[in-house]
């Protein structure tokens, strides 16, 4: 139905995304502002008949979709806000020390947008990481012109999404091309667009295989550029002893809604749990076993992703000293993907591998430790994450200092005392994590600072007042914060 | 008389850099400041000594080293300042909302060290971007510990003052090998330094095949870190005829200065001059040649400098059409070398890729336009630049926006009515262009933001406020700016 992009054609597109790109970095905050609200309003537009086609796409329950709608308009109005608020502008002014040695000149600086931005749509958010989704707000917000991959699991819901971004263009006036929607499910289509060299920067989320082949490309380019691929996590969850204690039971209920919600397929989903041997852990595994057993199978987003979930979840059930702790109330299959908790000794863990990878879907496993010091080298073997959860008393995370600075050393996102499913969109949230999790932790994917990504500092020396950009005029008329010295 | 570090040195050094810098990042922001100033103090102990060792491994005069030794002294000063006013943390706070649905916990960001970072010193610039230069000062800022490779070309001063940072670091009771020094005149040992898990992030300020052989190396890592390689500029200068004709020897003066200034060993050093042919232009042509051939010819950092500038001055001299102006006070030598300035048309350069090559060293190429659309078209095949120069009145700069706007969109700092020479440390500094001036155009090394390239952000939720680190407690100890939402 929707037939992948030529070569010329996405060669085409990337000049025509420059040519637009040149035209919109001129657009003042407050109009880019505007285009943001006005594409979230034009996706509300769309109503249920987007709600529809993505279910029939994507397997996604009807409140699933509507809620991801509700964070993807969101998300629009609120880097719109930030946006326009400046902070992200980082303005800072020095002003002429004539009488110095040697005089110190006028200088101001701010970020200026970096040019035509790349963004792959991903599988599991069809809205809110996806066509109009976070990497395209930053991006908008930024002053770049965007040109967007349709993820090939929603086509349909991507092309809808697009019709509405090129309504909200077209309605303020602005350049048609600064939005360009392609389709294109190989691998040929990626790499020339990454290596385009109108292309200044990628957005992905997706496999650290594909993160990974974006990230040499883009390295491999005669200008390299930024790419910023979020390659998903295992967001290990440690449980303390004393913590568990209090109420094994309810942390266990808490930890089994966060690894089957939306059949785990969320890139904070907890896949490793690591505990200490104790009546408490017997019964936190006990009632988790029970709770992620009776989950009702779901649809997972499309067949593929079923089946890479049942095989890598096979391996990890087939390593050596992995016990299954769930039921199984059917066989897994193509149709409905089954909840999986499984256990294994930290010895064990410590010596395989395989039991660090990430099985995308409800599947978590147990580690179970003797005691601190072994869940210590556990956190030290464990690689780059988005999120790292302890569940742990005040008084045991000072006991156990050196354990929480390992972990802290690891993640982009440490939670306490909850589940790390939840991706908040604020300006304090840091979604990206050292390597592997993404591929700069240094920046992040969901809230304002996102927009940072696809930006670049300049500055102007000597500059007369008339000719600064608004954000650096004296008079500030932008009302912007800036550090002024 | 310094022996290279064998790599097992190396390896050593990385594995005590990490565990002290383990120690070190838990040290406050008032106690890393301190640090600083400390240093700044022992190296002003090092006195006269310093001062003479380097002149002669140098040839730099005393002047411009006891200015660079200011300048040095100044950064570790100021960042100290940068440090504990904390702006660079980004600290964000958003509270928690239990009423919204889903309810949202307390969200809490600021930025962590990245780790131990690996700073290769300079040969151009002896103190300010070498052992205790702008990338050491930055990354103890951030709160990493830091391993330097002193530069072949003056091993005894970096020596000393390594001997300067170690006396701080001793004098404060702080982990010795918060500082480790390190000679290596092979490639080896930096490919082995850079190659080192233990290693996060790299520093460097030199040539385009060495900082691309480090960016290669970082990026083929199994956990690729971020680099910061200054590759060096051609810096060029856009000369528009009313600006000009108000004053064309005026102009020549100033760019003869800022070619010579140092016997042309800046990365900012103005290389290629663009100017429309004109009786102005003529005028100031001849006013640079005289100037330029009465400058005293001066000694190079060192022979190999000297003789890669004699080979790429007369490689360039050779290309078609370009016409040699300044006469040769001396034949080029080993011992003094001779600023040289020549022209050549615009159609000649625009068919010429070698004439776009840096030449370091006192040489400027002056391309001469027919009009302003060549001028334009020679602007577009520019590549990035750490700065751009336009000599312009204000409304000239108004009627060639578009020109203007290709010299913005290839550079870091744009300078009105200057010279590039002159790199003010200051907040709004942006020092570090698009590829392939530098490897991360969205970072500055010069200026107190520099701090940001050695830290990443890391989010916090649901912690306790005695758990918080001092930034993102609720009383703010530090008394740091922070957004609060």
């Amino acid at each position: 139905m929707f037939k992948d992009a030529t070569l010329n054609e996405v060669s085409d597109a990337m000049h025509r995304s420059f040519t637009a790109y040149n035209a919109f970095k001129k657009y003042s905050i407050k109009q880019r502002a505007e285009l943001m609200r006005t594409i979230a309003k034009e996706i509300e537009g769309l109503g249920d008949t987007l709600i529809q086609t993505t279910m029939r796409e994507t397997n996604l329950p009807e409140a699933r979709l509507k809620g991801e709608r509700g964070r993807t308009i969101f998300q629009l109005n609120s880097y719109a806000d930030a946006c326009e608020k400046g902070d992200w502008l980082e303005a800072r002014i020095c002003l002429a020390i004539p009488d110095k040695v040697p005089p110190r000149p006028d200088i101001r600086k701010m970020m200026i947008p970096l040019g035509p931005v790349v963004v792959f749509g991903s599988s599991n958010f069809p809205y809110a990481y996806s066509t109009a989704g976070g990497d395209t707000a930053s991006a908008l917000a930024a002053g770049c012109s965007v040109v967007v991959k349709a993820h090939p699991a929603h086509p349909e819901t991507s092309a809808m999404v697009a019709g509405a971004i090129d309504k909200a263009i077209a309605s303020l006036g602005m350049p048609k091309d600064l939005f360009i929607h392609l389709h294109g499910a190989s691998f040929a289509i990626g790499e020339a667009l990454v290596k385009n060299e109108y292309t200044k920067a990628v957005g992905f989320t997706g496999s650290y295989s594909g993160g990974m082949a974006l990230f040499n490309w883009a390295n491999q380019r005669k200008e390299p550029i930024p790419i910023f691929a979020e390659m998903g996590s295992v967001n290990p969850v440690y449980l303390f002893n004393e913590e568990l204690a209090r109420d094994p039971g309810s942390y266990a209920n808490m930890l089994a809604d966060s690894i089957t919600l939306g059949v785990g397929q969320f890139c904070t989903n907890p896949g490793i749990i690591v505990g200490i041997d104790s009546p408490y852990l017997v019964k936190f595994i006990e009632q988790l076993a029970e709770r992620i057993s009776s989950t009702i199978p779901g649809k997972m987003l499309h067949t593929g992703i079923a089946q890479a979930y049942e095989q890598k979840a096979k391996r990890a059930i087939g390593q050596k000293g992995v016990k299954v702790n769930s039921d199984h109330v059917q066989q897994l299959s193509k149709d409905n993907s089954q909840a999986i908790v499984v256990t294994v000794t930290a010895s064990n863990f410590l010596s395989n591998p395989t039991l660090k990878e990430e099985v995308f879907g409800p599947f978590s496993i147990i580690v179970i430790c003797n005691d601190y010091a072994e869940m210590k080298r556990v956190a030290e073997i464990m690689e780059g994450q988005l999120t790292s959860t302890l569940i742990a008393s005040t008084s045991e995370l000072i006991t156990h200092e050196a354990i929480v600075d390992i972990v802290k050393s690891k993640c982009g996102r440490l939670i306490m005392n909850g589940v790390p499913t939840g991706v908040e969109v604020c300006i304090a949230m840091q979604h990206g994590g050292p390597f592997p999790a993404s591929t700069d932790a240094r920046f992040t994917s969901v809230g304002a600072d996102a927009i940072k990504r696809f930006a670049r500092p300049v500055a102007f020396q000597n500059f007369p007042d008339q000719l600064l950009p608004d954000e650096l005029k004296a008079e500030n008329p932008l009302l912007i914060n800036r550090i002024i010295e």
